[in-house]
């Protein structure tokens, strides 16, 4: 079975504990262990590391053969619709054998209506 | 039973179809009518209308006897942990008969996990 691997890009802050927010989404995310996920990882646009072509390059090193690509955003906006697509045009030249898989943002998600619907009940 | 209203607040953008992204997506809480839910209102913290003052104003014409506020935030920023619990204090301050309770945000939810995974696997 390919080995698939989940990366989790966010913007990134200078505020830590945002970041340190994303890191445990990711590590809850990856003890779910459903979807045929091997792992997952964090990768920030700016702000903080590791970098977008580090976290592919991670996944690579560990033995990924698919690596999804999901975009932690909002809103369909320039990082969205250039800077991500761009950083990983980039790394898919420089490793052409690679399979890389760009998911929609979380904005779009089905889920979510739901989630807030929750968080509002609570 | 207590008339209870959803207040949606997202940042706000420049660029209109990522405001347009949030008020779809409150429509599509709206449509799911769980949690007794009335209706469910949009506002936005900046860049965008209507504000938090203004959305929380709909709300009360509308008869709400509860508001509920969600920050539609992914981190624990200035925005979450400041901005908007001030502005819903100075709104109280002006209408002290009204409830308004102010949720977790978004980033907080447990329902993140697995609507991420979702994505990721579709």
């Amino acid at each position: 079975m390919t080995q698939k691997h989940l990366l989790l890009i966010a913007h990134g802050s200078r505020r830590q504990a945002s970041n340190d927010e994303v890191r445990q989404l990711a590590e809850r995310v990856g003890q779910l262990r459903g979807a045929d996920i091997a792992a997952v990882e964090v990768a920030f646009l700016e702000l903080a590391e590791p970098s977008i072509p580090e976290g592919l390059a991670r996944c690579v090193a560990q033995g990924a053969q698919e690596i999804v690509v999901f975009p932690y955003f909002l809103a369909a906006g320039t990082h969205v619709v250039s800077d991500i697509p761009e950083a990983i045009e980039a790394f898919r030249a420089q490793h052409p054998g690679g399979r890389i898989r760009l998911t929609n943002h979380l904005g779009t998600s089905n889920a979510l209506p739901r989630a807030i619907l929750t968080v509002a009940a609570g």
